[in-house]
C-alpha cells in the first residue's frame, strides 16, 4: 500500500476520510509519545483532527491540540515530541492530508512504511489497555513560533560593525504579501511588521473556500496580486499556499521571479554567512545550476537528493559531516520549500519569506539582488515509454548519455544527470506515474541540447521494448 | 443488532471502540443539528469524545464541547439541540459507553433504532459533501447547571409564608456526600452547600480508576461511607454512581434508606405540591407498592412503564393530559433514579441529592420524614423456565394468576402484577437474558404470597414446555 | 467630569488607563448582571480588558469574555445582559477606550452618568462582600454572530417569488474588502462569501499596530484600496474602520461613495419593505437632505436627533409607535454607522457591509443603484464665535434665521435647521467644544445659500459679544 | 511600607483590593519577562488574578493564565519565568493574597522591597509604551505538575538493588487524605494513586468557602478526619491546608503526628540518601532539636535561619557549598513546609504527602518509622515587654542568658537560642507584631527550664524600661 505519497496523504475527504484520520492515528501513536496536532484552515479539518486525536490517544499518546497553525508551525511544536497535521497544503478545498512529524522533521519514508504497515494490517490496530489511553490538552503556539521567526531573523541579519542585532531589518520596505486566504495569514504579514516592514496583506482572511484565488500560488492565479503590486508602489511581492510551507517571490513589477533564482540567492546568503570551511546546500536534481554557480561562488558546494526528501539528505550530509566536522548543511530546498537549517529541520515558508524579504532590504532592490543570478532558458519534455521498458532503458542511458555527451560530468544517483563546463545541464528521469521518461534541461543553447539529448533517450526506449 | 441496552452502549473499550464511536457519530449526525458532546472522569474518555466528534462533524453537525461533567449536566446542556454523554454510568473503569440525548431526553427506543440501522448498513456511513461539515466550540456548562439545580430547589422549597424563595432551605443541616470519584464530586456538593448545608464531601476526587470504591454505590461498596456517618454528627449521607444520575440514600448512622422508600417520599412531595386536579407520578413495574400509597395519600395515583422508559411514560401521559388537562406528571422514576419533570426530562441525581436533603431539612431529621412509609418485606425470587416455553407461560399466567389470587386487582401491562388492597403485590416477569420467570412480592406475610406464587408459575411452566 | 465623549471613553492609554479600566468595571458591574467582555486587536486590549474584568467581577458581576471581535458582535453578544467593549474605533494604535453596552444597545446618557458618578465618587467604588465576586468564563461568539449576519441577509433579500430564502443573494458579485487590519477582518469577508460573492481581502490581517494603513477609513487612508479597484474588475469596493461599526463603500472606479448618498440608498430599501404605514428613518442633523428625498420616495419620513444619540431617537420613536402602530423605526444611521433595527439596536458595518452588497445585486451595479439619488454640492463653515456669546447668538439666530429665509421650513430642536423646496438645507449649529459656529449646506448653489446665511450669523455674532 | 509579611501580601479583600493587586502587578512586571499568573479556589480569585494580569501586561509582561492550581504548581511553572499565586493559603475565605515566584522561588526581602516601593512610590507606576504592553494565553500545567511529582518520587525510592525506579512504592499502603476543600484536591489524591496507594479523600471538592472545615489544618479542625482515621483502617491521614503548601501527618489513630517529627524524619531521609561528604539541612530556630538528632545520626548537620527565609538560607548555604563542594542542601523545612531542594526550590506539600508516604511504605507503618526520633515536652510562653524595650531588653539577654546557663552552646543570630548537651534548647525572641517577648523550649524537664528562663529575661525586660 502506498498510503503516503510524495507530500504525505493527501486527497479528497471521500478517500482521506475520518476512519482512515483514526486508523493513521491508532498507528502513529504510543504511550511513550506526545503528539501536537494542528490544522490549515479547511472545512473539514475540525473533523479530520479529532479523528486522528481520537486514534492517538486509544493508542496512548497524549494530545497537545495547537488548532489552525501553518504547517511550519505545527512542525515548530513537534520539536522533542511527534506532531501531525492536518493539510492538503495546495490543493482545492475538497481535499485534505495528513502530515506526521518527529522533532520538528517530517517522517521519513521507513517511519511512514511502519504506519502504513500497521493501518492495512488485520490486528495491527488495537487500542492499549484502558489506563494507558492518552489525554488531550490545549496550547496557544502561534506566538511563540512567530517570536522565533523574528528573533532567528534579527539574528541572521545582525548588523556587522557591533554584533548586535538589528531589530528591523526590513526598515523601510514595502511589501505586498498575498496569503491566499491560507495559513499565511496568521503568521507572514505580523512577522514582517515586526522586523520593521510596510505591509499590505491580501487575503490574509482565512477561508476554507479558497475565497479569493486558487490555493497553488502560480502566475495565473495570481494574476490580481501582480496587478495590484504593478500599480503600487512596493519594493516586493510575497505570495504562500494554503498551508504556508511554500513560497512565491514577485517583483516590484509584479512579475514571479523565478524560484530556482530565489533559491540560489537564499542558498548564496547562508553560504557565504557560514563558518564551515565547505558549506553545503542540499537541493533536488530538478532545481537549476544556477543554484551551483551561486553556491559555489559563495564558497561552498551542493548535494542532490531525490524530489520530497530533504531531510533525508540533511541527515546524510550531517552523518558525514560527524565524521569530518569541516563540512555544514548551510541549507536545504527545493523549489519553492526552503528549509532554514539553523532555524529548524523543516520547510518554512515563513521563515523564506523574511530572510528573502532581508536580502532584497540588505541589497536595496530586488533587480540589484538578482543581478548576479544568470537565468538561462529551461524546458522539461515528455518521452513516450512504457512502465516495463523504464528500468532497462534507464539501464542503457546510463551509459548512452555519457557516451553522447563526452564533455559532460555524469551522475547517476537519481536518473541520468550531466553537467557542462557551461553551466548548461540535462536530467533525464523516469515518470513515477505516467508512462514517460522525463527530459530537464537548462542551457542557452537548450533547445538543441533537448533534441541531442531526445535522439539518445528515444533510441534506448525503442531498444527496451 | 442490538447496540443499544437499556441504558445505552456500554461495555469494555474493546467493544465501544474509538471507531464504533466515530460511527455512532456519523450515524446520529446531520447538517440541520449542533450537538453538545460531553463525557465523565474516565481514562477512556478523552478519544472517545474526539471519535464522536469526528463522527458528527463529518455527518454536518456542529459539536459544542463540555468537557467533564455529570450525565444531567449533559442533558441540560441538549436542551434545544441534541448530545452525546460519553459514560459507562457505574461500570468499572475498564469500560466505557454512549448515551444520546434529543433536547434534555433520551433518546427513545425508535431513535435508537435509527441510528443502530445506520452503523450496521453498509453505505449509510458516508459523510457530507466537504463544504458542509460541521465545526467544534467549548462551552463551560456546568455553572449554568449548578445555578440551575439551586434556583430550582430554592423554588420548590420557598416559604409557604410570603412565597419568597428560601435561599437557604437545608440551613443547619449537616450531610455527609460520597461522590465516589465521579462526576457528582464537580455538582452536589457546591449545589448542597449554596443550598444552605454543611458539606463533607469524601471522595469527591475526580479519579478514571475509581481509586476509593467501586463505583455502583450498594451497602457494601458503601461501607467506608456508613462507618464514616456512624461515627460523625450528620443529618444524612447521600452517594452517587459514576456520572451522578443515581442517588443512594443513608441515614444518620449509615444505614442505606430503601431506595422505595425514598422513591415514595420524594414522589409524595411533589403529588402534594402539585395544582393538577389529579397529579400522575410515573414508574416501573418493580417498584413497591408504598409508592401507590404514598402518592394516593397526598391525592395522586401513580402509572408504571417498562424499566428504562420513564422518558416514553412522561410522553405518553403528558400526550393523555393534553386532551384533559386535570392530570399532569409531577414526578417519574425508577428506583435510585429520578426524573423531575419541572425541573427537566432527564434522570437527576444532583437535584435527587438537593430535593431529598430539603425534605429532611422540612421534616427535621430522617427518621420523622420515614416514619409515614411503611417498609414491608421484599423478596425476588426466580423460576427456571426454558426460553421458548416463556411466552407460553406467561399467556397461561394471565389467567392461573388472576384465578389464584381472586382478591387482587391485575395489572398485565408488563408481566403479571397482582395488587391487594392490603398494598402487597406480585410482580411475575419473564428475565430477558436468562432462562428464568421471575417473582417479585412485597408483603408483611412475603413468604407465604410467594409460595403460593411460585406453585402457580411453576405448573403453568410445567404445561409450557 | 465627562468621562465619556459622543463615542464613549476614548484616548491615549496614558488617560484611559487599566486603573480608569477598573473603575470603570466598578462602577458599572452589579451581583445580578452578567457582563461579556470583547476588545478589538489592539495591542494594549488584553490588559484593559483584564482591568475591567476585574472590575466588574469585585462589584460582583459574572464576565464572559469573548475576546477579539467587532464592536457589533460584543453589541450582539450583550442581549439580554450587558457589555462592554474596549476599542477606540478608527483612533490611532496609542489609544484605547471603553464602550458599554446593554441588551443589545449602547449606554444612554443617563446610564453613562451613573458610571461617571460613581468613578469620580470616592466612596462609590467598594467591592460587594467575598462571597458575592463574580466568576469568568470564555465563550466563542463570533460563528453565532456571522451566522445571525448571514441568517438576516438571506431573510431579507429572499426571493419574492414564492418567499423562500435566497440563500446566495450576492451570487456573481465580485467584491474587495479593505478590512485595515481591524476586527471586520473576522466577519466581512466570512460573510459576504457565504452570502454568495467572490472576495478579495485587503489588510484582513488583524494587526494592533494598523500597519497597513490609518484606522480611520477616508479617501487619503483609502488610496491604495482605491488604485486596487481601479485596476481589478470589481462591482465594488467596502472599507471598514478599526472595530467594524463603520462603512465606507466605493465604487469599482475606486471613488469613495458619498456617506449619505449610502444612508439614504439603505434607508430607502428598509422604507419601502416595510409593512407599517408611515416608516420610519432616524438620522442626524447634518445628515443630507438626500435622505429626506429617497425615504419620502418609498413612502415614508425621517426624523432627527442629535449626533451620537441614534439609540435614543430609536427608543422616543418607538414610545411613539406604541400609541399609534402605524409607525415604525425601519433604519436609524448617521454617515458611515447604520443600524439595521429589525437585526438588532446597535451600529453594525458588518450588516451593512452584507446588505449594501445586496442591494448592489439587485440593481445590477453601483451606478444604476445611485441613480435615483440627487447629490447637491455640499459645505461646511466655521464663523469665529467665543463660547460666551454662543448661546445668545443661537437664540437670535433661531429668529434671524428664519426671518433671512422665509421660504424654509425651520426645525430648531438641535440647532437651527432651514429646508427648502428643491431639497436645499441649511444647519446652524454651535461647535461643542471649540469656539465656532458652524454653517452645514447642501444645495445646487450653495455657496450663495452659505454666504447669504453667514451674513446672518456673523451679524447674531457681533450683537451678542 | 511592609505591604509583604512573612508569607507575601495576605489580608481581607477589602485591603488586597484589585487596585492593589493592579499595583502589585504593574510594579512587578518588565517587558522582558512573562509571568505565570495563578490562583487557589477563593471566590475572590477571578477578579484579583484578572487585575495583577492587567497590571503585569500594562508593564510590559506577557502572562500566561494557569488558572486554579496548589501554590507549589505555579512555583513549579514559574522556572524559567515569573509567577504570581493568588492565594491566602489557610486564612479565613474573607481573605485573598498575593505571593511572587521567579524560576519557582519565593521573591527575596530585597526584590519584594523593590516592588513594595514602587506601588507606595507616586510616579513609579506608569505603563509602558503602547507597543510594548503584553499578551495573555492560557496553559494547562496540573498534568505536568502531577507528573514530575511522580517520577520524582518514583526515582526517590527506587529499588537499590538494580536501580530501576519503583513505578508503585506506595503498593499496599491505604491512605485518607483530608484536602480541605483546597488546592490538594487537584494533585495529592492523583499522585498517591499514581503511585500505587488505595486512597480515600475527603472534601476533595474545591470550595472557596472552605465549607468542611477550616483551612487551617490543625487537631481541632482536623477533628472529623481523626475520627474518620479511627473508624477506618488506614495506614496513614494526610491533611493539606487552602494551598497545598502545607502538610500535616496524623496516624492510623487518627492523630496529628508532631511537625517537628515529620521534619526529623524526611530530613533524615534525604541526609542518608545524599552523596555528599556533610549533607545539610536548612531549617528555622524554633525547629525542635529532634531534626538535629536524625540529621546528625543520618551523617549530615543542620543549618537554622530565621523565619519564612528558607530560600534564602538554602542561597546561601549553595553559595558556601560553592567553595566547599563536599556540602550540599539536602533539605530545607520550617514545621509543616518542606523544601524537597532535588526536586524544586518551593514549598511543596503535594510532594511532602508523597514522600512521606513513601517512608511509611518503606517502613512498613507509622509507628516503626517514627520509632527513632524522641519527643520531648515543648513550651512556648509569651513575656509582656513594651515595643520600645525590646531591642535593649534583646541585647541583654545575649549576655544575661549566656551567664545564667553556662552549660549551653548560645547561638545569636536570630534571638538568643540555647543548647545543651541533652538535646534540650530554649529559644528567646520578640514578637514582631506584639508587645511580647517570646520563650520556646523544648527538654524532658521543660518546665523546669522555662522558669529558670523566665526569670532572665523579666530582669532584663525590667532593667530596659
Amino acid at each position: 500500500m502506498t498510503l503516503f505519497g510524495t507530500a504525505g496523504i493527501r486527497g479528497p475527504v471521500e478517500e482521506v476520510t475520518p476512519a482512515l484520520a483514526l486508523a493513521v492515528g491508532q498507528a502513529a501513536g504510543d504511550p511513550d509519545t506526545t503528539f501536537v496536532v494542528g490544522r490549515d484552515g479547511r472545512e473539514t479539518g475540525p473533523a479530520l483532527a479529532a479523528a486522528v486525536e481520537a486514534g492517538l490517544e486509544s493508542a496512548g499518546s497524549d494530545v497537545v491540540r495547537i488548532g489552525e497553525v501553518p504547517t511550519p508551525t505545527l512542525a515548530f511544536a513537534s520539536r522533542g515530541r511527534k506532531g501531525v497535521m492536518l493539510t492538503a497544503s495546495h490543493n482545492p478545498p475538497q481535499d485534505n492530508g495528513i502530515k506526521l512529524f518527529a522533532n520538528g522533521v517530517e517522517f521519513d519514508r521507513n517511519a511512514e512504511r511502519a504506519v502504513e504497515d500497521l493501518v492495512e494490517s488485520d490486528g495491527g490496530l488495537e487500542s492499549v489497555r484502558w489506563d494507558r489511553w492518552g489525554e488531550s490538552s490545549t496550547l496557544e503556539v502561534l506566538d511563540a513560533y512567530r517570536d522565533a521567526v523574528v528573533a532567528y531573523v534579527r539574528e541572521q541579519f545582525s548588523s556587522s560593525s557591533d554584533g548586535s542585532a538589528d531589530e528591523t531589518p526590513l526598515e523601510g520596505l514595502e511589501i505586498a504579501v498575498d496569503c491566499g486566504n491560507g495559513m499565511g495569514s496568521l503568521a507572514t504579514p505580523h512577522v514582517l511588521g515586526r522586523l520593521g516592514a510596510d505591509v499590505v496583506a491580501l487575503n490574509a482572511n482565512v477561508d476554507g473556500h479558497f475565497i479569493a484565488r486558487e490555493s497553488k500560488p502560480t502566475p495565473e492565479t495570481l494574476s490580481d496580486f501582480s496587478a495590484f503590486l504593478e500599480t503600487g508602489s512596493f519594493d516586493l511581492g510575497l505570495a504562500h499556499d494554503g498551508d504556508a510551507d511554500r513560497l512565491v517571490v514577485l517583483g516590484p513589477d509584479g512579475e514571479v521571479i523565478h524560484e530556482d533564482t530565489v533559491l540560489a540567492l537564499v542558498a548564496a546568503h547562508y553560504t557565504a554567512a557560514s563558518d564551515a570551511e565547505d558549506p553545503v546546500v542540499v537541493t533536488t536534481p530538478n532545481a537549476s545550476a544556477r543554484i551551483d554557480e551561486q553556491v559555489r561562488n559563495a564558497g561552498g558546494h551542493v548535494e542532490r537528493v531525490r524530489l520530497g526528501a530533504l531531510h533525508e539528505g540533511i541527515a546524510r550530509e550531517r552523518r558525514a559531516a560527524a565524521d569530518d566536522d569541516e563540512t555544514a548543511v548551510v541549507f536545504a530546498a527545493e523549489p519553492w520549500k526552503h528549509i532554514h537549517t539553523a532555524f529548524g529541520g523543516w520547510i518554512d515558508g515563513v521563515a523564506s519569506a523574511a530572510v528573502v524579504s532581508a536580502l532584497v532590504a540588505a541589497a536595496g532592490d530586488t533587480e540589484t539582488l538578482r543581478a548576479p543570478v544568470t537565468e538561462r532558458p529551461y524546458r522539461k519534455v515528455s518521452v513516450d515509454c512504457p512502465d516495463d521498458a523504464k528500468a532497462d532503458a534507464m539501464a542503457a542511458l546510463e551509459t548512452d548519455l555519457s557516451d553522447g555527451f563526452p564533455a559532460a560530468a555524469v551522475d547517476t544517483s537519481y536518473g541520468v544527470r550531466l553537467e557542462f563546463e557551461d553551466a548548461s545541464w540535462i536530467l533525464v528521469r523516469p515518470s513515477g506515474t505516467e508512462p514517460y521518461v522525463r527530459i530537464y534541461a537548462e542551457s542557452d543553447t537548450v533547445d538543441d541540447l533537448v533534441a541531442d539529448a531526445r535522439d539518445v533517450v528515444e533510441a534506448a526506449i525503442a531498444a527496451s521494448r
